[in-house]
């Protein structure tokens, strides 16, 4: 059957090249006779494709040598207790800007390990709608570090200016916008994103860490969980999820052989200028609950005037072969999530729709 | 080209009909117009493949009711540390049956969370020829568990006998031969297995923990380390790696579909007395180094009178598309891994080569 037009939040849709090569090689990899499933992670084949994969993202966002690039397992969530594990010693606090539903989880995860202290909550009337403006984030001078979520899934916001951690290490969770368009990484001590959204399936995590930070982490935890560790290990301490990997490899090797990142940045403005567009065009039918500011390019939410209206969206929608278009069962409403795979056509077909579902119903 | 005739200690082979069945529907799962990796982990499609991977490990080795079944990332290392971190209270101790490089691993681990003591050390003049007999296990009646390693991967030894563990809770690593053959699931506390030897790619655990472990595991880590976590939300807390769950149900599938536990059982005790009987039949000219009654039918070792004898007989099989018979790098000499996926035939071509380098050789 024809290709589904997929707006799931995560896992999420994935560049077309990039499956059919998976697929077109799953039972013999480069002549070898095998599936790269089953190929040693200490063998060349496997390593092959771990340092390309490793080497795509050090070009394509002109990452730094003193950054360490890492394959991690256990996702985001992960990820929120096992900064502060490595970063939070006896004494010493962190400082979370919370933004959303994750952003929150990562701040009660850092409490449970250390201490964490709020440097900014937008939270207003039990929702999310914006991301804060400089002024508004309190930095503690003394902070180990600084916590941001670059975008938020959930509630459909995303930064637009970079905060400026005044001088204590900003560390970003990414997950859901990372390789978007270009960016400075050097304004960062790390970054950290589940492949699951722009990178490939579910399953592996991508981090930049500063060999600054690695240096002073903590050694007195679980050697697994260290940082230094898989640094020093290039990511081969234990098996890695080498399929997973894999799959990360044919997404960087798609984005750099469309142009990389200035050309999926000019694709992904298209998109979100296209949808909400739509959405706005019909201002009285749908409601946007984020600021104009704060507006995600990668998750665009809205409501409808009540939930059978929602569900029929959705349902006329998924006639027209589009899925993945109810909004966080957390949240509610509506949510297309647009990442770097969902081709300008594809927005389009459901921007299209928009206005007609609107014209019909509205 | 053929499929190479593939002997490696993991990731391994993986059953054919389970990689054709994910190649056949790479690009469109159930009709979809998806991926399975590009389904949310949300969604009654990707629901399904969870659920079924869940019932048909139940199904096979007669899981009862009181162990929840859990997918787990960060593979048997992560284990080492999650297990004290979640069993081993302040005041408490745990103890280590040691065979092998994974079970000091996990000793060694569990000492930087907590309290950990040696119930079993069958290491000697550097290396492990054996596993322990019961009379050699001094078990702490206070310790919070015993834990062993079933099958050890480099040194190619094996539990023929299932240890008392004394009234203790009894935690197994079998990473290396879990499903090899049926086994009573009801005298373990929990067990656990990184997917990449018999069950499917590298990128997920099976875990089997007993309620009431869980209902005592401590309650002050971060959420994500929690197995209550895991149970409570069906392994679905966070983002699991689909691609690879649905890899071990095709798998689990294929397992099914040829008989279960017994029939491979019966295969794998075939396999095991073709190779040793290969090697027992040039005794002076390969050295086996384990002890007959400690050897495994997974991963079996032995030693050329070379290095340069070793690296001819490794050059002569790939000659013949045998691959991954090197011995661990910390080890060295030969090593065959013949996990469930390898067929009775291609141990039989390899246990022919055996005897014919021999001859040829000797």
């Amino acid at each position: 059957m024809a290709r589904a037009l997929n707006f799931n939040a995560g896992p999420a849709a994935i560049p077309l090249p990039a499956l059919e090569r998976a697929r077109d090689e799953l039972l013999d990899f480069n002549g070898s006779g095998m599936s790269i499933m089953e190929h040693s992670h200490r063998g060349k084949d496997y390593e092959s494709v771990h340092r390309e994969a490793s080497a795509l993202l050090r070009k394509l966002l002109s990452v730094p040598e003193d950054f360490h690039v890492l394959f991690l397992t256990g996702g985001a969530s992960q990820q929120f207790a096992q900064i502060p594990m490595n970063f939070l010693r006896p004494g010493e606090s962190a400082d979370y800007v919370i933004t959303g539903g994750w952003s929150e989880k990562a701040y009660e995860e850092a409490q449970r390990v250390g201490s964490a202290r709020v440097a900014c909550d937008t939270k207003r009337d039990g929702t999310f709608s914006r991301v804060p403006a400089q002024g508004e984030v309190a930095v503690d001078p003394a902070a180990a570090y600084v916590h941001v979520t670059s975008n938020n899934t959930l509630y459909g916001t995303q930064w637009h200016h970079e905060l400026d951690p005044q001088g204590r290490p900003l560390i970003s969770d990414m997950s859901s916008d990372f390789l978007w368009k270009p960016f400075d990484v050097t304004r960062y001590a790390m970054i950290y994103a589940g492949a699951q959204k722009n990178l490939g399936p579910s399953g592996v995590l991508i981090a930049l860490v500063h060999k600054s930070m690695i240096e002073r982490a903590r050694a007195d935890i679980p050697v697994i969980f260290r940082y230094a560790t898989h640094a020093k290990n290039d990511s081969l301490y234990n098996t890695p999820p080498t399929f997973a990997i894999y799959m990360v490899r044919n997404v960087l090797a798609w984005l750099d052989s469309i142009g990389g990142l200035p050309v999926i940045e000019a694709r992904n403005r298209q998109k979100a200028a296209l949808l909400y567009g739509a959405l706005d065009a019909h201002k009285g039918f749908y409601h946007c609950p984020v600021e104009e500011g704060s507006r995600s390019t990668m998750n665009v939410v809205w409501k409808l005037a009540s939930e059978a209206l929602e569900e029929q969206f959705v349902a006329e929608a998924k006639k027209h072969n589009m899925v993945g278009l109810k909004g966080h069962r957390s949240v509610g409403g509506l949510r297309a999530s647009i990442y770097n795979a969902v081709d300008v056509e594809t927005v389009k077909t459901l921007a299209d729709f928009v206005g007609d579902f609107a014209k019909r119903n509205g």
